[in-house]
Parts: structure tokens; sequence; C-alpha cells
């Protein structure tokens, strides 16, 4: 019941598949894949399963510090991003909801289940589905809250401090919430100027989550943590309970974020690949891959005279997963998203996609 | 800041030992430890991590479904059982909150962090601290909600359903929610007349709660389940996001529920032991052994002339964890928990504390 159509996500790979296994380019996962480090953290830690998580999170906290050159004390850490977004609307409950849309379903599911009334702005296709500045300020004058990602699942688009400081000036004035999800940030070259982690002792109305388990291919371990001020975070932490990251988790996050290595090769691997899946896709007929910063990109099927469904049916009976993206609101059924995976994955899309196409 | 001592729990293990290492009396953890089942799962199903769980987790409450002669339907899984506590109090908010105590702390931490008004029943140690039920019908006619724990922690008092029935009864006919909390209901050999979690179909205003993890000796997995009416799962399934139990837990959680001969000989092995420890304990001066039903014994230290927080710091001394019971509302410093072990280990124990208190 949990996996409605209207809340459906991609990474669903327990449907039997009529090949046997699926390639999933349904979710948004770092292709480099689980790092051996972490791995071997698994395995070493495995009796650590026996006892309760460290309910202070205190290494994982301290790497996360570290790493993300931020104050201990003003993280928390989730059973993946998705809890802390469901916390964060069950503790403050903001009366009034603002999300520019298409972006993750879970920002509205998350809103509704705390009664939140949510509203849209929709992000324009003629725009690059690019927040416009002066209509986005308008409209987050009116509300009580604004929850966008950064860079936008699933339209890939990134935009920078400068871009947004003037929306966080307004709304820190007016007391209103304004959450970040940073989720696939890291996978970002463009980064340092991009992400609101550093202003959050600054702005104590700014909420920054982030995601570590895409970037370093764990999401069945589950684990993200938010940024934000002291205050909010202890209201945060008062409302869960304290063994909400499990101790796997806690060690795999301390391994993952002790190799830097990692993170340069997943970025450059993730620009070369879709460089490479959007030049291909682009010579297949009635495709046009729209410009995205992350590991996945924002497929416009329209020219193709095939619907998202039609698509995702044909692509699935061949054992291949994509996200059909007609459950976002604000996108119709003519986009598909699809995650930028290995050279050989991505070859064999291809000639997946060349085939339904023909 | 989460680990005040106000909700201080046991098991906390992640500060240094002045041994090199804890010998943990303070969390109650199927002395079996992890069966090699799980560990085999566990290892087996590794590169589980690099993918969503399941987010209907269907093999889970398939298994859950055939252990517990329950229908999948009614079943809601959980990142352990306290995250169900805090979903419920988050989701229903009821306004007046009953509890028993003593009892787990997190009961009245949950349910203040929905701003609900919290009251207290006092359990009386005069009473063996079984409810009253005459008392305990009139203060339940006056509140929303009663949640209480069978066996209860710290107590280890088990009520069987004939006493429950007419408390549940009552409630249903008044649309009060009865919670009952059965996390260690799998150690006790009077289980089946004990439990309400075949009643939840009748009764929409019950809520039967139980954790995996204790029995299955895997708190660092997280899970638990809920037993509930139909509605209320879907209530709490649209609160929460839908990966809130990690893959490794799904599996690992299948796998032990698949070995039914574990479970006889981890029930064996803790009346086994259980008897042994009190027996040793008692003959220990100012000792006195509550008679428990689950894998924790409550001891009254008032005989030894010390205090709790005395006894826990010269044990700890030792590299000794137990549960100081003082932060549990309705008991003072007077009261040790102590978790069933390993014969081993509860020989060592003994000799730990003869010396202590020598």
């Amino acid at each position: 019941m949990q996996a409605n159509t209207h809340y459906a996500h991609g990474g669903n790979i327990y449907a039997l598949s009529p090949t046997g296994s699926w390639l999933d380019f349904s979710a948004n996962i770092n292709p480099m894949g689980l790092m051996s480090a972490v791995r071997t953290a698994l395995t070493e830690h495995m009796d650590a399963v026996m006892h309760y998580p460290d309910p202070e999170a205190r290494e994982l906290k301290a790497a996360l510090a570290e790493h993300y050159a931020l104050p201990a004390d003003n993280i928390i850490v989730g059973n993946g991003v998705a809890e802390l977004i469901y916390l964060f609307f069950q503790v403050v409950r903001p009366h009034r909801v603002l999300i520019p849309v298409p972006s993750f379903g879970d920002y509205e599911r998350a809103a509704s289940a705390a009664h939140c009334v949510v509203q849209h702005i929709l992000l324009r296709p003629e725009a690059g589905f690019l927040p416009d500045r002066k209509k986005m300020q308008q409209a987050a004058a009116v509300t009580d809250c604004l929850i966008l990602g950064n860079p936008n699942n699933p339209t890939g688009t990134l935009v920078t401090q400068a871009d947004l400081l003037p929306l966080l000036e307004t709304m820190q004035a007016g007391r209103q919430w304004l959450l970040v999800d940073e989720s696939f940030m890291d996978f970002c070259e463009e980064r340092v100027d991009a992400t609101l982690k550093q202003l959050v002792q600054a702005y104590p109305y700014l909420v920054v989550l982030q995601s570590l388990t895409k970037f370093y291919a764990m999401p069945g371990l589950r684990l993200g943590y938010a940024v934000a001020s002291r205050e909010l975070v202890q209201r945060l932490e008062a409302a869960k309970d304290v063994w909400n990251v499990n101790a796997l988790a806690q060690f795999a996050g301390v391994a993952a974020l002790a190799q830097p290595a990692y993170d340069a090769a997943s970025r450059s691997l993730v620009r070369q690949e879709a460089d490479y899946l959007t030049a291909e896709l682009e010579h297949l007929p009635g495709l046009r891959v729209l410009p995205g910063a992350a590991n996945f990109r924002l497929v416009d099927i329209h020219g193709t005279g095939c619907t998202s469904s039609e698509l995702t049916a044909a692509l699935r009976a061949r054992g291949v997963l994509v996200r059909d993206c007609a459950n976002f609101a604000g996108l119709d059924d003519g986009y598909l998203r699809l995650a930028v995976r290995t050279h050989e994955e991505n070859k064999q899309f291809l000639s997946h996609m060349e085939a339904v196409l023909a």
C-alpha cells in the first residue's frame, strides 16, 4: 500500500525481472558502487549488530563535521535523509509549504502527512526548469516554508549560493523556513559555489539536508544528515528515538568519508559518462536530454511519439528499469529520468533504448 | 545531547571501558547472540546495501505473518520498535497519555515530543509492581491512550490476556487507544496466554508493538513491528518514508524467523540462567531479586546500604555495565536492572558483584 502509483519511486528492484535481473537506471546511485573500504568496514563490524548503535553517533558526526567543515553540534543524523524530512514536518508543522515542482515527491508526501497546506510553484520546461527568481520571491512571501532540491531531482538543475542568497535573506527576515536538499551535491563539480551548508549558523531558519547513500552507493543501509541551528537540531533530536541510525550505517559512513579519492573519481566518472550517455541518446530519434549537474538526466521524449509509460513498459520487458516521470507534479507523460551508470551499463542501456525506439 | 541523564538507556558501550571491553548487563539482549543463519544472511546479502530496501518489505511481512499467525495487512515494520512508538504519537496525537510506571522511558519521551499530556499511574513495589486492576480501570477512564509493556521493562512483570481483557473492552468502548509493547514476549514461556497480537482485528483501538532485535540479538540493525487495525497501519505508513527498514535488517529478520530451534533454545537458556543468577544474587548480602518473566531481572538493592549510582559506578570501574534504575519514574535509587547472560558471563558478573559488595 506504500508503493501506490502517486508516490511511486525508482529503485524498486524487488519485483521479478523478465531477464532474471534488472539493469537499473531508475535509482540515482553512484555507478562506482560500494567502495571496498566500506565493504571491509561492514564485514569487520558485523558483530556490532549485537549491540545498540551509538545513540550519539559520535564518530559519524565527527567524520561529517570534518569532511564538510561543519560544527558537529549543528548536525543531526538520520535513517536516510527521508526520515529527517518527515521528522522536520512532524515537529515544526509549518502551516503553508511551498514546493517548486517537479521535485522529489516525498517533500509533498511528508508535508501532507503533517497536515501542512502544500502549494506548488511551477518550474517551466521552456526555462530549463530553472526557478524564476522574481516569481519565487513573490510566492515565498506568502508561505511558511519552502523546500527545494539543489541539484533538483528529477530536473538535475543546480542553482548557486548567489542565486539563493536573496531568497534566504527574505525568508530569514520573515522567519520562514528554507529547506534545501543537497542530496546530490557531492556529484557536482560546482558544489563549493552552490552549497548552503556553511550558512546555518548565520540563518536559523535554514535547514540543509543531505543523503549519504546516493553518493556512497549504499541506499540499502540508510544514512543521511541535516545541518541546522543548534536549537532546531535539539528539537528534532527530542522527537525521535536515539538509535535511529543503525550501527552498520554509522561504521559505513565513517569509512566512506575517510576516502577522498573515491569522491574525486566518482565526479570524474559521472561527468564523463553523462556526456557519453547524453551524446548517444541525442543521436536516437525524438530524444532530448536536459542539461544536469548530478548523476542523472531528465530526458524529454515528446519527440518520440511515445508516452513515458509506454517506453517504461517496453524497457521493463527487456529487464531495464527507468524512472517514468509522469507522477511528478509539473511533468506530463513525456519525460524519463535516467541514472548515469558505468560505461558498460550505459552501452547496454543505449542498445535497449535504440531497439525500443526502432 | 540526546543521551541526557533523564532519558539515558542501557547498552551504551561506546564510552571507553577501563578494562578494554565491557561486560554488558545493561542491555536486554538474548544471551544466545546472533544466530549463524543471520550472520550468513548478512554476509550473503552484503551487496543489497547498494539498492534501496524493498519499500513494501514483502518477504519480511510474509515471514512475520506466518511466524506470529497474523494477517500481513495488519503489520507495519519499523526501524526498531522505538520508531513506531514515536510515529504513533506524532500521527495520532492523543491528548492525554497514561503510563503505568516504572516502564520504558521512551514511552513518555515520545508522547511528550508529540505534546501529549502524560500522566503516571504508580505500580507499587509492595504489589510486586503488578497493576491494580481497579485503579487501572479508573485511571484509564479519563485518558485518551494507555501504553504499557508486557512483560514490562524494567520490572519484568507479565499480565495475561484474561487480566487485560476487561481493560481492553472498556477502552475500546470509549474509543481510547491501548498500546501494548510486547518487545520481550518471545522470551516468555507463558506468551500464548499473554499476547494480544491476535486481537487487533476485533479491537481497532488496540496496537501491539514488538521489537525483533532483543530476542534475535541484533539491536544494532534496528527492526521492530506493530500490529494494528488496517486503517491505523495505513495512517502510520503514510506518515513515514517507505524505506525506513534497511535492507540488511529485512534480510536478517527473514532469516531469523525461519529458525524455530533458536527460539526454543533461547527460552530454555534464559529460564535456566535467570534461575541461576537469581539464586546466586540472593546469597549476596542485601540483594533481593524480583520475579520476572523476561530476560532481565529487577534487583532491589536497598538492603545493601548503597545507592544504585554507587553500585553502578563501582561495577563500571571493573568494566561491568548494569542499568541504574534511578531515572525510571516510579523507582528510587535502590534498584538495578540486570540482563540474563550466558553462564560464563553470569559467573563473571557474580564475582564482580560479590567483590563490590564486600
